[in-house]
């Protein structure tokens, strides 16, 4: 069998993410970068890897598999997303929560005017988190749900970050609170609101003639990234920033205690936890797997947008279905 | 939308925690429960459940949608999965890891035959804990997987003493060695033979004429179940094993530690945990999931045997998968 022959749109953190995840996947090759910089200008990680400038990306219509989107949800996914599922089997890891529906429509739409296959918003979460609070809550209907982030460095917010007039680099921790992490986990089952479960963090390197005020309105007000969180944000040099805040660790965990029995008195947790040294790479090898299952999905036919919640597991593994039975199950 | 008419086969521990289990489903009603002793020997424990003997079972072909098959792994299941599987959808619980594909097979033929679909080894482990190592292995090809049970009692191991001659009533405890769990927690990625992970611990009450030495002998030496453990057996009385050893606790850990990076300098830890006060009643929420699965599948003409990795995670939950999109993503 061929190995499965992998684009990258977009070389940012996880777009370098996605280059390394190709290469610990036994069936997958990179073919080609695609950015929408000048691709002298940059340097892939490997040695080997043509770059193009994404207006010469429909030349790789036919050689190409599955195109790994890897821009940002605050700008790129939005647009990006919908026209390159017009052209490709594509992947994207879109987490602005709140926009997933719209945007779901907006590439199944694309997707099945013109046969392919889109996997939105895969990832850790939405993403492996998303699949565990669905089983989770599937299976304990009388029980609470909770997910705490962190501490780490979100990607999403960090670019949204960086996307506001004034700043030149930023970076934006999510931290849990304590005494919230506690709660859960006596199994007391109390209602948070967002404010009461994390905090966000953000370091900001602003450009010359900033103004510092400015800057912080936009960010504490902003809309699904801000506004519902306690929110601080640090000023710092670009210099401080790239040397304390370049490791970019996350992880967190979901975790649901739900009751069984004829008077509920039996008490179950269900816990799914991840701890990362880097969030982009992590997410990057989740994507190199949601892409293998895009190319079987396409090559059986199943056309339009899907997300992780449809897409059995088996469809992940390098494996045959015959291997996983007799060595997974 | 009817609701989803269940019938249980098999009244133990699983069948109670299936009747349980399906009062806590929205969309799923129990129509009967099945059994080969007499009817009316036996108590629901729902007021209004009819019990019914298993030679009726094919009175019910048209009322019942999804039959929960709650026998015993080591000797019911073996024969009742594929026999079921010529007259209805089925979920069972099959859980001797290395007769899976055998048992697969033989399932999968009855149900292709008949149209039915048939979920096989659906659960925990094999169950939950499967599609977890799947998702961790896939995810992170570099790296070491770890599954880790109790400590807690494992129902198919009890089962297979009870059914050893001799046995009146019997109770099985998997512990895991803490040496080996501060192993991988450090991130050793050590290797162990089964003999290093776990040690089994068995109560058992014989009957009046029984030789101990010889039960002893049966149990240490059953291949699969306890050959590869270190394995401790306790003589008890009947009235011990019912005071002491009565509730069913049980659950455990999968662990994957991987790694990325150009160098491999980053590691990533992937956890999946249960802690379960019943064992089978938890089981048996899980089966539930998978019984409205088997619906929407033979619905859609989607026949044959199928395990959880094979099925989406979206057909396990009673919301539609817009709703998910929109609430769970
Ligand atoms: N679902 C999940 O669990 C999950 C987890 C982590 C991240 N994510 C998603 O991943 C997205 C991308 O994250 P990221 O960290 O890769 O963002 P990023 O580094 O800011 O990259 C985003 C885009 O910006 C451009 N870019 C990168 N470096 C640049 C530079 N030096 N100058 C100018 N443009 C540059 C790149 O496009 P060009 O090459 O075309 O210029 C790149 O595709 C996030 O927005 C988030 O939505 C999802
Ligand atoms: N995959 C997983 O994660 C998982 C987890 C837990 C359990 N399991 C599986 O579930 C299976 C069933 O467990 P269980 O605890 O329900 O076993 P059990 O209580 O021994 O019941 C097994 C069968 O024995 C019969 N039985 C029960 N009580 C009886 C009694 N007092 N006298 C005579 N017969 C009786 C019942 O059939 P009749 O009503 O027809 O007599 C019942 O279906 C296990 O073998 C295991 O394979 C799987």
């Amino acid at each position: 069998m061929n190995n499965i022959q992998i684009g990258i749109l977009g070389y940012g953190n996880l777009g370098r993410g996605v280059e390394l995840a190709i290469s610990q996947q036994p069936d997958m090759e990179l073919t080609a970068i695609f950015t929408r910089r000048n691709p002298a200008e940059i340097q892939p990680s490997l040695s080997g890897v043509p770059i193009y400038n994404v207006k010469d990306v429909l030349n790789f219509k036919n050689s190409i598999d599955v195109m790994i989107l890897c821009g940002g949800s605050s700008t790129d996914l939005d647009s990006q997303s919908p026209a390159f599922a017009s052209h490709f089997n594509i992947v994207d890891s879109f987490d602005t929560h709140p926009e997933i529906p719209r945007h779901f429509k907006s590439v199944n739409t694309s997707a099945l005017l013109t046969n392919h296959t889109a996997i939105v918003s895969a990832g850790w979460d939405p993403g492996l988190f998303s699949i565990n609070r669905l089983l989770a809550e599937s299976i304990l209907p009388l029980g609470h749900s909770y997910t705490f982030w962190g501490k780490g460095v979100s990607q999403g917010h960090s670019d949204a970050l960086r996307r506001i007039e004034g700043v030149a680099n930023a970076i934006q921790y999510t931290i849990p609170l304590e005494s919230a992490m506690e709660a859960v986990r006596r199994g007391d089952g109390p209602a948070f609101t967002p404010r009461q479960m994390h905090t966000r963090e953000c370091y900001v390197a602003l450009l010359p003639d900033a103004d510092p005020d400015t800057v912080r309105d936009q960010i504490v007000h902003m809309p699904s990234y801000f506004a519902d969180y306690d929110t601080t944000v640090h000023f710092v040099s670009q210099e401080e920033l790239q040397e304390n805040h370049y490791a970019m660790p996350h992880g967190g965990f979901i975790q649901r205690s739900g009751t069984t029995g004829s008077d509920q008195e039996n008490c179950h947790i269900y816990e799914f936890s991840l701890k990362l040294d880097s969030n982009p790479q992590f997410t990057a090898n989740v994507l190199a797997c949601y892409a293998r299952s895009a190319y079987r999905l396409a090559a059986e036919g199943s056309y339009g947008a899907k997300t992780v919640l449809e897409i059995p597991p088996a469809y992940l593994s390098s494996r045959s279905i015959e291997q996983l039975r007799a060595e997974i199950l």
